[in-house]
């Protein structure tokens, strides 16, 4: 049985069901996997021009804001983009602002003093069971190979930031999916979402919508591991929205607003302690065209498609992630070794 | 098959599996049944006290702000809810919020000169398609008799503000349910969710788990009902959250948010044209009592209860719901009058 | 002396130093001064057009949410204006809702059925020390009137809504300014303001930078009037901002905002128990064409004017009112007939 | 004539005018000034236990987000703050962020493991002008001598965090300000403001009332410097707000949001570039008691307060600032060398 090639929803997916469906979106990862040291850095790039020259349309939904994200502010009062999005964990934010800060000086050394300066956006969740944060292991050389890795062809999985991320008690990270929207004028899109997977209890998992925290909890313990009960909710998610659809930065807030519907149908409620955070960008205006934004009133299918890819991008990143050991020998299993019912949760 | 007797998520419900099993909530109905008037008013009130002296503290979430909900500002700023709620058609909002002020003029003539005005709380749902909103049927007495109706034990489905809802297609209206949580601390709270659903396109619904959008739109088709395919969501709905744990205002707005994530799982994408309104209140501080308010570290059991009451609630609405036949003749079906495989749909 | 023709501030004013100096705005009135019915409805037509098929982008900003105003949760979802935008008192806001769903609806039959609800925009104060506010005095009928008065000559103070609003321990009412921008770019466009002042304690007044509040308390108790001294903050301001400058709504949002600034210059400290509301919208979409929206980096002289045209507003309303005796005998005097330093307080 | 001795608004000063009369608050400053770089770290301790283990109720307002200060999104869900308060400029921000958690780490090793992660709070400008930015030059070790130099004497103006910032055209730098204010209850309070003020254009200065912007421009122009006319503001403020009242996060937030009418009274307008955030903490629970909160209505004193601290503190950062000069000789001159109507300005 092939884990990986299963459906999520009515909509249909892009070619590569990620993000990158998206024109000019690329991904790239900088892994570190060496003993406690299970961590990483993936940067999105919006576009394929210099992003503080080309600035972008985005929007930012806080769902809940447990959590040490950077750069939300300013895309929350001028509703514009002009970094990289770096994905990485909670303790390396601050090393990785700098590196944005240093490469965009270096491309434009007026920043900060003729023009204004640069807006870095560093998103985190908090790798610390696998990966011992405390070592501040990632460098800012490391954000300048996840950015010359960039590629339409990236991994899912236990890689990148998604290296030492957990999700349901089992091994998660990064997940990505896209769907086709055709709105009632004829016209046709295209929505991708990356996910940052790093939350939820095994209990709760629900899985194309079948509810199997209970089997899960008793895979990992007929497996040997704990599975502690009553343990607050400690993770998060980063979920990035990228469309083609021209629109503006208010409905690039009410689409990023939409995250939380494909998220809670895996089982979320936005536990007190997560920091679930969602962002939404569009790439209609990387060049010098200006195309007519959209009314809102044709936006349903593309909040749909949000909401399925969101889903899909979180399923995706547990089957596609392997096992990890980390920090103090602590493991996290691929939820995909455990004895469950695959054909039902995956095909019915 | 008893069609009101399935189970919704993992929690306990309460005894009455409704909003009234937090204590000193009550629920009165006023329906208004007569051609081409279905509509009605749903009245909770709070607690057994007069509200304006006993203001108690209130959170609101707009999930999606499509909507002419009366109240909410003043609530977002002081967190605190000093009427009954009130839900009703969008059409007599103006008629209820001048029922809620003659009413509390009368049992406080201070209010408005030396006393501040009072911020009435009406929240509402288009039922358009089955009613003639633009007859504004309803009257400041039809407010008082719902006062005078509230109860424990109050009916669902097609009645009160729910008689001219619609969601997916079919006959939707009041929904309610409850949960019974224990913190890790050991004490127990009740939450109670009180839905008025007029949301959701056939094709959407998902109904515990199960996506049977398509088989419902096949049913519809196969009993002679139009399905329109491409037609923008333009309902709303309202969730209203009580609980008798101790919590604040900035808390309550985060347990109001998590009514989303219920919302999510039934197939809401939160529509453009929707207005997805929720709002929580707490009756612990319902006398002259001051407990001490619960640590946000506790709350996840809370958010918990929050989903599943929200999701079995809405999904109450539905297999409540008589048919109704209205405006222009126009009708709405009982989800349970068709045949679906509700065998699998309820219990599996 | 003139008390009239003041300056405040550094930019030029429109001919008219109102919101009507922006094209195609109107304002009317309707004021009922009969006993103690001292009170009123201003409606102001942002432009010449069906407000319900012309709909344009509109921004709020709740400085201080203790207010019931009705129409913001959805201008704030879509950014959009659909109606006139209405001021009157607290307790009328329902009278008014239902007048502008009627108006609509004789409009538009489809409202509510075909097509979508309609939003109504309905702002208010509470003029309840001179106005008998328990008597629902207005009239759908005097809603139709005060759209028909509509005009660009419309008259300020203890008009229309303002006839029974008191501010500063004085009368207080509607005012208006205006201020002419020339950005950097070389395009030039206008700003109005207009108001609803109900607020600030005597001992707060700042009259063009003069602290005028201890000589204005002495001034009233010298005329035999109390003066509560540390009575708490029960008025409410309504700020009105228009522009011809074409901007998107996030951005108007921004503009309407700078009202804080211009209030603060006056004395308020946007007090507890004041509804301070404002909203912004822009005339340049009434037509089809599809200006380009400008930038925000160069909103600054926009967000001057702003200032400038608020705290001038409060002033004239201040200045523009006369002395009105309503409700058991209640008066505010007017503040231009007061014994102060008039040559200093408007010129030096 | 002395320039520092000068009153402004209505209310008593605390004993030292600053916000460490909020018993248990201290400020330490670094000041880093050698050539190019001009700069600084100044950290506020809210209170004298371990902030990790005693977290305070806090509240945020962001009154222009044109800023890359963080924490901000953590402390808007929780209303908590868990760290000191570090002001910086902006492209330190990355390294006083690592300095914290490296701090916290070492006096709880458990975070980010057993515990969750901790937020850091670190607030900026950008003083580039005067500063290289570029040259990232403060250290980890610059954080921890801030907070070693604590204190409730500290200096105002060219120091600390506040050394390469300007405003008005003029030096610019740290403020602080205190009022004491009883409430209706009889119950007496402190409110402290502290700001690190870098924002504003000369022409918009108003200085106690007096609107002395063109007398500046000329004054400065006279001196040889040039005033760039239409150049857009690009500064920022950042106001912070310490009271011993016992509030809750809701109420704190609301408490710093009147920082905006302070700011309002210097002359800003919260230009576009500007980063205006304003951030409120108490006092009250830094033990294991629990005083009951006050009640919403006794609130305006303390607004007022706050309304005139902000704008105190702003002009004692201007008339406590020397002259400096930095990078590329650039230099700005401290407003009190300027030949202007002193006598007017400061005691009129």
């Amino acid at each position: 049985m092939n884990k990986h090639n299963y459906r999520v929803g009515r909509l249909p997916q892009g070619p590569r069901n990620s993000i990158a469906d998206v024109a000019g979106v690329q991904v790239g990862h900088y892994t570190l996997a060496q003993g406690a040291q299970q961590t990483g850095v993936t940067v999105v790039l919006p576009h394929q021009r210099d992003p503080f020259l080309y600035k972008i349309p985005a929007g930012v939904c806080v769902i809940n804001g447990f959590g040490k994200s950077v750069g939300l502010v300013q895309i929350q009062e001028l509703g514009q983009l002009e970094t990289p999005i770096v994905l990485t964990n909670t303790f390396s934010v601050s090393d990785m602002v700098k590196a944005q800060l240093r490469h965009a000086c270096q491309q434009h050394p007026e920043i900060g003093r003729e023009l204004p300066t640069i807006n870095p956006v560093v998103l985190e969740c908090n790798d610390g069971y696998l990966n011992d944060i405390q070592s501040f292991a990632l460098t800012a050389d490391d954000y300048l190979r996840a950015v010359n890795n960039a590629t339409v062809d990236f991994a899912l999985g236990a890689v990148g930031a998604g290296r030492g991320m957990s999700s349901f008690g089992v091994k998660g990270g990064l997940g990505s999916a896209s769907r086709c929207v055709e709105l009632s004028s004829g016209q046709a899109y295209t929505v991708g979402v990356l996910v940052l997977a790093n939350f939820g209890r095994p209990e709760q998992l629900i899985f194309r919508g079948h509810p199997i925290g209970e089997a899960l909890v008793a895979a990992l313990l007929h497996r040997g591991y704990e599975v502690a009960s009553h343990e607050p909710e400690k993770g998060s998610i980063i979920m990035l929205v990228a469309t083609d659809a021209p629109l503006g930065s208010r409905q690039l807030q009410r689409v990023s607003r939409r995250c939380a519907a494909g998220l809670a149908r895996t089982g979320s409620v936005y536990g007190h302690g997560s920091g679930d955070i969602a962002m939404a960008f569009t790439t209609a205006y990387t060049n010098q065209q200006r195309p007519v934004i959209l009314p809102d009133t044709v936006l349903d299918p593309i909040f749909s498609a949000v909401a399925e890819a969101t889903e899909h991008a979180i399923l995706r990143a547990l089957t596609s992630a392997v096992a990890v050991t980390g920090r103090e020998g602590n493991e996290r299993i691929a939820i995909t070794s455990l004895n469950l019912d695959w054909q039902k949760i995956l095909y019915e």
